[in-house]
């Protein structure tokens, strides 16, 4: 998908959400289980109740990895069940050597037919370009994270006064562009969401950590905020475990629905669509 | 996989080597791609010829998951097919926020049987953490890579004179212990293995870079030995392609014992063994 592509179902579906689709199979609605493949009938549900509120799925990994080659058969199904117009994330958090990333970008974007995936920057360049060879792909950079470990190595500062972050910020801005790179920027560190757009003024942040682990969407776009909106902020339990029993799909949507809704609202007040 | 038994087995052998099991269908010799499984039929011949010479195996995942399922399903047959007396790395550079991590690592320890699983860094204790909540299981953590964008982030010098590399190697002993964490140091960067030793004195390090990517044998050991080895030295290519008809076992045992003579002939000269 084209970053244009992407900002026209902004405009025409007044929504940045991303449903993140982690599924586990002791948290999802009980009478799935006996479906010969619950996890695929699962997210079939949730992109159902939820494709003309959602802008972007994002299947989490590793919660198809652990039911090994099984595991592997839902998520291609999901992918493939997503409807075109909607950007796909593999959350795979890879980066390699380079002939290695090589091989998971060829999984990703050819095999599985995502429109992006999520990349670890700590192997530097090599581990980073491979992603960017393929048109209309996406590389999701994580710069600057939502989890507590977060402050561990990316908030060090370097002798030139630069955090690791920062520094991962503007380095990659060598490799990709606002046209096939977009950085995670994490809802939880709000006092750098400011900072980081500051760095990557074009480009799109995914943004995770609203709900559940605590972000402000208010907040989010009130410092993330830039010409073409530039955020896709995620949701994932907060939405697709928001139901459990047989009707759980009508709460899905409800849950979607609710943060569509005031997505809508600061879409018009912002006056882009 | 203990340390003890991990120590044990390198004097059994006389040997520190790693193999890397990196199956590329287009290298692979012609005849086997008639199999119904080549990727597992390759793997089963190089174990075959080797398994006395070798401590420890690494699947490279990547090229694995590029055949999805499938692929999936020659991975698990392989590590299922690696004797238990050989520690298994699953080369899979995952890290992710903690609950992800948790599924990662029953992915790997759990589901696949791994010894242990490379780790990436970047997002911190609560990425690594849930890896080393399981007994006798290991963490590889990459601090020093042998790729060329290694340089882009992990030689960042802190205001307190510290490359990120080094805070990795110190920050992660709080986590970890010489019994459950390993370090990725590659061997193309042999000014810094003396300095990582240093920081690390009692990890083992998994050294991958030896042969193929230029590295010396015998200037790893100059500086990355310690009392008890405390090396795994990889080669994935120089010895899984060092044949290509029907017979390539042989010429893949011909690569292997190259390199555990050397090795047998370095223990000795340690009096390790």
């Amino acid at each position: 998908m084209t970053r244009g592509e992407l900002i026209e179902q902004i405009k025409k579906k007044r929504s940045f959400l991303c449903i993140g689709l982690d599924p586990d199979l002791n948290k999802i609605p009980e009478h799935l289980l006996k479906e010969e493949d619950p996890i695929f009938e699962f997210n079939k549900a949730i992109i159902d109740a939820t494709k003309d509120l959602a802008v972007a799925y994002k299947p989490n990994i590793a919660f198809y990895e652990c039911h090994g080659a099984r595991g592997w058969e839902s998520l291609k199904k999901t992918l493939d069940y997503i409807p075109e117009d909607i950007f796909t994330i593999a959350d795979a958090k890879r980066g390699d050597i380079g002939n290695t990333s090589r091989y998971y970008a060829e999984t990703f974007f050819n095999y599985l037919k995502a429109d992006s995936v999520t990349v670890a920057p700590y192997m530097g360049s090599d581990s980073v370009l491979p992603f960017l060879e393929f048109e209309n792909k996406w590389v999701v950079l994580l710069a600057l994270t939502s989890n507590e470990g977060a402050k561990d190595f990316q908030m060090i500062e370097s002798i030139d006064g630069e955090k690791l972050f920062q520094r991962v910020l503007k380095c990659s801005q060598e490799w990709g562009t606002p046209e096939n790179m977009m950085f995670v920027v994490g809802a939880t560190r709000m006092e750098h969401i400011a900072e980081v757009r500051h760095i990557a003024k074009d480009y799109f942040f995914l943004v995770p950590g609203v709900g559940a682990q605590g972000g402000s969407l208010e907040e989010v776009v009130r410092y993330g905020w830039n010409k073409d909106c530039g955020l896709l902020v995620n949701s994932s339990r907060g939405i697709i475990y928001a139901g459990k029993g047989a009707n759980f799909s009508n709460q899905v949507r409800e849950a979607a629905k609710k943060l569509q809704q005031e997505m809508a609202e600061i879409l018009r007040e912002k006056k882009f669509v």
